[in-house]
């Protein structure tokens, strides 16, 4: 392995001097910003052997670095071993940015070869920036892969489909109309879309073609006189070529786009959004883009009734194949069975899949057994894989996508006798959950205002976790969406009624466990008071159980105890009518009202 | 009053006519963007009879209009009748902006008048870019005043004094230094320094030109070859020269400011604030002007060891003359006095003028009873002045200038038997107002992100306020100042060590009643752990006791209770060694602790 890195990085820096280029900057990253990729786009890996989700390759005549962040720092380090790139460490003080370590390493008059359709505008305009001022010149069309990957997959072949307006809850031609309508205000004629789950929110399509992410590879251009869909015609059928002519839709190949957009008259205005559209696209309209946000990322953020309805039935089909789930993992390890973290994703990946209108899973389950709890983006491998025992903290971070919703949950749980420390810790986290869940908040609010509630808990005792607290989450689409956030940063972005959100505060310590309580949560309306205004609130659509074998009832109010022992109610009327006799007693035993110990008057 | 309105309009427009202006606009503001100034800045009260703290007049040829916020609409309502001018609602959706306005009601062509030195360089910048696009010119140099109001009072005279290092706890010298080289590391040679409370914090002096803002009316221009003060001579005495000279610092006019900024080698580079400066000053720099945010700010916020002793003994003489003030008016309740509103002032503003090293309220005291509390910035005056009786609500925002710290302090009492609404009330701000107080936070931690703390119990009702929670306050110096806050707005600026702020939730019943609740609180450091680095917390340095007939303990958790009697065990025991044995007798009463009712078991 390592060996064939070095021979490819030799061959990449032979095509480097042919192009008169003196360092080049792969990203993991694909013409669409995509979170996840194809393997077609996976270079980054290919030349460096690190398999990380985040993570950028420097090559330079003479040395090749890896920049990634902390989460990653052990598994790069450990897949570099022996291919002579360095580990730069990003996010300590001491590691330049990957453009502070160019601009002081080449000398002025140096030449940085990129290819710009695996940089956003936003990327690309800072990399030049910073490289002019240091007298470097920068190419755009330098193909890193070009004759060295002669294996790489090709671009994803799987048939595209229909998202039916049953599950949709909306024709993609209303939601065209809606669209165009906002193009013309921004005083564009057409807008350019290269974010996949845009384009599939907006054609009503789901395809195949990244593993977890069901989106269909292409851009769409979209003009009130007529629209082209930029994808391979091996993935169109006759039914989604007949959907999309009714919607005044044409296709053309995926490589085409480019070139069409170079030869749009003079006078076309583009609406493009410089933060998902690769950089070579204001290159090729020139003169006639408009840059600004998408105006589709906040209506596929904002459910309709039929959505809700749809996400609502997905939840409790989720609910009862985690309760079937869990309850084989309990019993398997009550009879003694050798039980992996592999295995509990395999059993509740399965419990999963045999409900009906189940697609795939969200995301790659994460079961990260004690101190593999504590290592935030742990998902196991053969490798890594630890049994369990009857005893320790058990974190299992999973989700599916439905025909009807998409779900995230996490859940730890404990396996033997909790210590005082795990309930402890499990307590403040769940707390934090609890007031986040409950809050009630103005029209206009914005998630960095709410995040705290959250993480006070924590804080009050000098502990915190460093991940957001909540994510938007799409609908039968990417489980990571925005445009809202719950996090310590500032996003301008209301919460607005009709959103999903994960609530996902945690707590990991180095070690021993990690801990985190995740349910997803629909903004919706609260109430209307003359002096206030409009209140929107959070309600909890996820349905499972929290431990309460972790749970410190003299630590929480009494306002939280009703709220965990209204939830768990809940939780059990609605799922209890599918499922088993023995399920529904297993669930009825987990949902068990607490109360704070009468006896404790201390 | 009307009739001297409409002659004084009268001769604007003769004016405006002469000098082939179409429009002018008056702002309330001097050449420094003081919050509160010099009545001989006061030209938008001059011309329209409106004397509010904000508000801006426009003047056409045919009409007069007056922009305020919903603070001052019934106030401008008021003092506009007669006056023909118009009152604008600023913040309603309906009202368009000043902008707006003019670039809708002028033609192409017309001429808009202004006097850039009492506009922001940001102001003016964003009017310019509107008017541009509008095909309106823009004239900056038009003097409303000049020549029709002949009885302006002069600039403020007053002499400036040394604020002493025994005080400030820097010598000016050691400031200039630090702020000269942060200049340097700016990439400038020099900075021009138009904010009065920073020059007076970077000199170490101090004045009386504006009431409550103990500052000097003057311009800095700081270089390390040699700088200079824009002073009115007769303000500098020979202390004062003597202690400008030794920190290399000449005199020259005030007047004489811009033309020395004309007149500066080509090559120099004055770093100016584009918030503070007046918009004239980048003409005169031309090219020369480096704008960033005055290194000023930050320094001036976080205090040092000395400042923050001087602190907490100027919070022990406010607290012993409020203690005899409550005392007082109580007393005098009790036995039938007449008792108003002004004579609540007049009783504080007394106690506390007996107090060593007192100089001056640091505000117009508002004591606001029954529906007067729910007018956010109430003042009494003679005409609305309201008699107190043995029952419903008072609301007393105070705060006074000693030479060795400012105060700022809201209290809400019961002058009879509290209603069960009132009780509530003021327990959902006083609950908000303890969970900011005892918040741990971590470092880099913003005021936006802690608000919600002040604010989550009143929202649980649909409830709010629509003030900031929390403002920075000088050190003998202005009672608000940034640069960090703590209110809805995201403000990127972090709170830290040394920082003072205002903790003041409150809730306004219209109608009925305003409470408020307000201490200051130092940010000092808490604590420091291995896996959450460090974390800092409140202090709250305000010494008053709450009114504990307010509080209804059956809605606090047991930490909000003990939160409440340890304050109010520290504010006895600071304060009564210094009381006279009856008020520490009734300092004992009114700090007794509260407790749950242990017969209610609901």
């Amino acid at each position: 392995m390592e060996k064939s890195i070095i021979s490819r990085i030799d061959a990449l820096r032979e095509k480097m001097r042919q192009a008169n280029i003196d360092a080049t900057i792969i990203p993991h990253s694909d013409p669409h910003q995509s979170e996840y990729m194809a393997p077609h786009w996976h270079l980054r890996e290919f030349f460096s052997g690190f398999s990380g989700s985040a993570g950028t390759l420097v090559v330079t005549v003479d040395d090749a670095r890896l920049w990634t962040d902390s989460r990653y720092f052990l598994q790069a380090a450990d897949q570099l071993e022996g291919s002579l790139i360095i580990l730069m460490k990003d996010g300590l003080p001491s590691t330049p940015s990957i453009n502070q370590y160019l601009t002081s390493t080449l000398q002025p008059g140096a030449s940085v070869g990129i290819d710009a359709m695996t940089f956003s505008v936003a990327a690309l305009n800072q990399l030049k920036s910073d490289l002019d001022k240091a007298g470097i010149s920068l190419t755009t069309d330098f193909h890193p892969a070009d004759g060295i990957w002669t294996e790489r997959p090709d671009l994803p072949a799987d048939k595209a489909f229909i998202h039916k307006t049953e599950y949709a809850g909306e024709e993609a031609a209303s939601k065209i109309k809606r669209i165009l309508k906002e193009v013309d205000q921004a005083g564009a004629g057409a807008i350019f879309i290269s974010a996949l789950d845009e384009i599939a929110w907006l054609l009503n399509i789901r395809g195949n073609d990244v593993r977890y992410n069901p989106v269909v590879t292409s851009f769409l251009f979209l003009a009130p006189e007529g629209s082209t869909l930029f994808v391979e015609e091996a993935k169109i059928d006759d039914d989604v070529k007949l959907h999309l002519s009714q919607l005044g839709i044409d296709t053309k190949p995926y490589s085409r786009a480019l070139e069409f957009l170079e030869a749009l008259p003079a006078d076309t205005r583009v609406l493009a959004d410089p933060t998902t559209s690769p950089a070579i696209v204001p290159v090729k309209l020139a003169g006639r883009m408009v840059a600004a946000l998408s105006p589709v990322k906040l209506p596929k953020a904002i459910r309709n009734d039929i959505q809700i309805a749809g996400l609502r039935k997905a939840m409790t089909r989720d609910g009862v194949a985690l309760v079937n789930a869990f309850m084989e993992i309990e019993s398997r390890l009550a009879q003694g069975d050798t039980m992996t973290e592999l295995e509990v994703c395999r059993v509740i990946t399965r419990h999963r899949s045999l409900q009906p209108l189940y697609f795939d899973d969200s995301f790659g389950t994460i079961a990260g057994y004690r101190e593999h709890g504590a290592i935030v983006h742990y998902e196991p491998d053969e490798e890594s894989d630890a049994t369990l025992a009857p005893e320790g903290l058990l974190l299992i971070d999973s989700g599916a996508q439905y025909l009807d919703g998409t779900t995230d949950i996490t859940r730890t749980i404990s396996l033997g006798s909790p210590t005082p420390e795990e309930c402890h810790d499990f307590t403040l986290v769940l707390m934090g959950h609890i007031d986040l869940a409950s809050a009630l908040f103005p029209e206009g609010t914005r998630g960095a205002q709410l995040d705290v509630l959250a993480r006070r808990y924590l804080w009050q005792e000098g502990k915190t976790f460093l991940h957001g607290t909540g994510h938007g989450v799409g609908h039968f689409l990417n489980v990571h969406e925005g445009p809202q956030s719950i996090r310590l940063q500032e996003n301008p972005v209301a919460l607005q009624p009709g959103m999903l959100t994960s609530n996902e505060p945690g707590l990991y310590v180095t070690g021993k466990y990690g801990i985190r309580s995740e349910n997803l949560v629909l903004t919706v309306p609260a109430l209307s008071t003359p002096d206030g205004g409009n209140f929107l609130r959070f309600e909890t659509v996820t349905l499972f159980p929290f431990d309460t074998n972790l749970v410190d009832t003299s630590m929480m109010t009494d306002a939280q105890i009703k709220w965990l022992n209204d939830y768990h109610k809940h939780v059990y009327d609605t799922l209890s009518p599918h499922l088993s006799a023995d399920a529904a007693q297993w669930l009825a035993r987990k949902t068990e009202p607490v109360m704070k110990n009468p006896y404790n008057f201390d």
